[in-house]
């Protein structure tokens, strides 16, 4: 039932355009569903893509713009007057369109406002427009039901339908005392088997989560997810119901965050995509490795300080890539662990425990690996002494590594900085300089060259 | 309002367990919302938590098992009787009771079913059973509402009442004809606002997205994502509507695939969380170091083949940790690149073109970055020649890592091997293994050693 765009499709509605056959290209779009035409809009060139809009009526194209990649519809922003933005504004749900607003340029904000039609609709999105993207505020609308304790079924019924005529579709019926404070909802259930004139305190749910305006993203996901909410109310500070949260909203907000920690753990600055311009992909990808590069010509002068072992122990040379590369995967394993601990909120207990637990893994890690590198170094016919000096130092570069990788982020999040920032190349670059370091500085006591 | 678990309240639930304090203990957790009990089990010793479920009801402790961790959950199955199970089981959702059951050892699992008493549920779980875990199948619960669209909307609400009875809450009505094919979706504004002759296949709305039982998980999310869907109905390939998928267990199902990537990019194996014990984190851990050792060992191997080289041109050896170092970073924002774009649909256009705009984007960060090595190379007084010979060889090594990178995972997708299995540890060390001989093979026919 998913529409799939081929690529036959696209060439069809190129063609059409082209020839400026405005009922065919109508015709093809009138059934389509928002979400299905914003994605071929975001594939066909913009004036192309301005052609269809015109062609719509403004409820769905409120919802295509709704549904449009930010920077496609940056663009088709541009193109249109602040008369014609406040037409599309009236149409949106007060979430969407006080997103929308606050990607337009400074100057037009106030006058698409001034232009909006419905008065209250407008207060709403002003009110939504102070609040901190990544919040409660930010991420509620002012779309909902919500029934007073004292009514009874009848009347409730009788203003739901009221209420309801504005919105999509009702989940939730929230119940609230005189002043507008939550109390708890109403179940459909209870509305369908109830008497008439039972009164709604007397059937209402009290048990009801709810969250603050201020509350961050991250902390609703997760009361969202743990008890499998499809919608949640948001109170300010009084208990006072000013907005509810659906979980689509939530959803979106998971799944970039975790993409973005995914690109940061890869070293993939801003939002890349396979399908963005070659500039772009260079943008989120060249700092991170000059970053490595600088990294790399640290350990070039680390070596070159230690060349007087190329008359005696020139193989540790060869060692010096197989150590970088551990001290990155280690490093790169502990941040991981404890970037997701973080984000799931299950790094519990002391740091000290942590610290011992962390040596202890490194230890028994450490020993396997060097029993390996002992054997095979020997097999190669470097000798015991040698091949024990590189296995001694693979242990202690391997307990450096983790315990760089586990206290970084913990560090970070201490002092508020996003700890995935730490994992990929941060933590790898800066292992690989640690490791020879340590590396090249043991071999030389103990092999004393 | 979220419940917060804190060190004195397991210190206090452990104290009066230890006392033996049966009603003390019930009297906590009697208010107390399943999921959070369930985390409280999780912290606390095993025959402890088993000293709590003894305590509450079974319509508690059945929520309780299903948002026990799988570990847990196992334990406590175990000291039930296959009687005492069936019960829990009776008052489950089919879905989370399905997926309960299939854990259970294989000889328990028919005595468990036989045991239960409602065999129109029994039918339902069994049904279930025999879906793919990460199918639409396997994801639906059989609790519905669903009305006829012959049915008047007196009738309507008639039979929802009954139909609601054995639900916890109705968020959509599905319309089927009287083969139980599925037309769409009644929404409860119109049920508010019809009159109470009106039959339903008239005000019903017949655009509704559904799933065949066999789609894959992947797809659904994707689905109810794009369409900002709650519930999907599921049906089979008559169209017989047959169960619906909530969007909760949807949004578990992405949060575990975009922390399974996660892990697999940061080279751990199984799904290791900060708090787990010593042992499953090293299981975790110690296999995707051993491959990244061996990758060392094989690049030790490459260098001692091009060791005549330490005679003129021994800081070579200097720079093969920057090289292994970036061509690992390289590929592996190549690899975390087309793995999203790949688990986002939108690898889209012809090979060629894609290697065409990898080796575009290399060839240019390439340039980069080797104008800076070359300046920093020759900075460092190692002469116009060697500086160029190591800048010409990054940009040539930079190139592999990105082709690698995007085509591995790639052909691993083609194969039906998740190619989230490409990124991190084995992009690389594979690349480092690349790379450094590239460097050394590309530095002996410049150089002439």
């Amino acid at each position: 039932m998913q529409f799939e765009i081929t690529k036959e499709f696209i060439q069809k509605v190129k063609q059409l355009i082209v020839a400026n056959d405005s009922i065919a290209v109508a015709k093809i779009f009138q059934e389509m569903h928002p979400a299905d035409i914003a994605d071929v809009l975001d594939e066909i060139e913009f004036d192309e893509a301005v052609f269809v809009i015109r062609l719509l009526d403004s409820e769905t194209t409120s919802d295509i713009l709704e549904e449009l990649e930010e920077d496609t519809r940056e663009k088709v922003l541009e193109e249109l007057s602040t008369k014609e933005i406040a037409e599309e504004i009236d149409e949106l749900e007060t979430d969407a369109a006080a997103d929308i607003i606050a990607e337009l340029p400074e100057e037009r904000i106030e006058q698409v406002i001034a232009q909006l039609e419905d008065k209250e609709h407008a207060k709403d999105i002003v009110d939504l427009m102070r609040y901190d993207e990544d919040s409660a505020g930010g991420l509620m609308g002012k779309e909902l039901v919500a029934v007073k304790e004292n009514w009874t079924v009848t009347k409730t019924v009788k203003e739901m339908r009221k209420q309801a005529q504005d919105l999509d579709e009702v989940y939730i019926v929230y119940v609230v005392n005189d002043t507008g404070e939550l109390l708890g909802r109403l179940s459909l259930k209870s509305l369908l088997t109830a008497k008439t004139n039972t009164l709604v305190k007397d059937v209402y749910i009290s048990d009801i989560h709810s969250v603050k305006t201020k509350d961050h993203a991250d902390d609703i996901a997760q009361i969202m997810q743990k008890y499998d909410l499809f919608v949640i109310p948001v109170v300010d500070e009084l208990n006072h119901l000013v907005g509810n949260i659906t979980i689509d909203d939530v959803v979106d907000y998971i799944k970039d965050e975790a993409d973005k920690d995914y690109q940061m753990a890869a070293g993939l600055t801003d939002d890349v995509e396979a399908d963005d311009t070659i500039f772009e992909l260079i943008k989120g990808r060249l700092p991170w490795l000059i970053l490595g590069l600088f990294g790399g010509l640290l350990s070039v002068l680390i070596m070159s300080g230690f060349d007087e072992a190329l008359i005696a122990n020139k193989e540790l040379f060869f060692f010096a890539p197989l150590i970088a590369a551990m001290a990155g995967n280690v490093g790169v394993q502990s941040s991981a662990i404890i970037v997701q601990g973080l984000a799931n909120k299950i790094i519990k207990g002391s740091m000290w425990k942590r610290l011992l637990k962390e040596v202890g893994i490194s230890l028994i890690n450490g020993t396997v690996l060097s029993i390996l590198v002992v054997f095979f170094s020997y097999q190669f016919g470097l000798g015991w002494l040698f091949s024990i000096t590189v296995g001694f130092s693979l242990i202690v570069v391997i307990i450096m590594a983790a315990l760089v990788g586990t206290f970084v982020p913990i560090i970070l999040d201490k002092k508020g900085i996003d700890p995935a920032l730490a994992t990929g190349p941060f933590i790898t670059t800066s292992n690989d300089i640690f490791g020879i370091f340590i590396f090249f500085y043991l071999a030389k006591v103990l092999l004393g060259f």
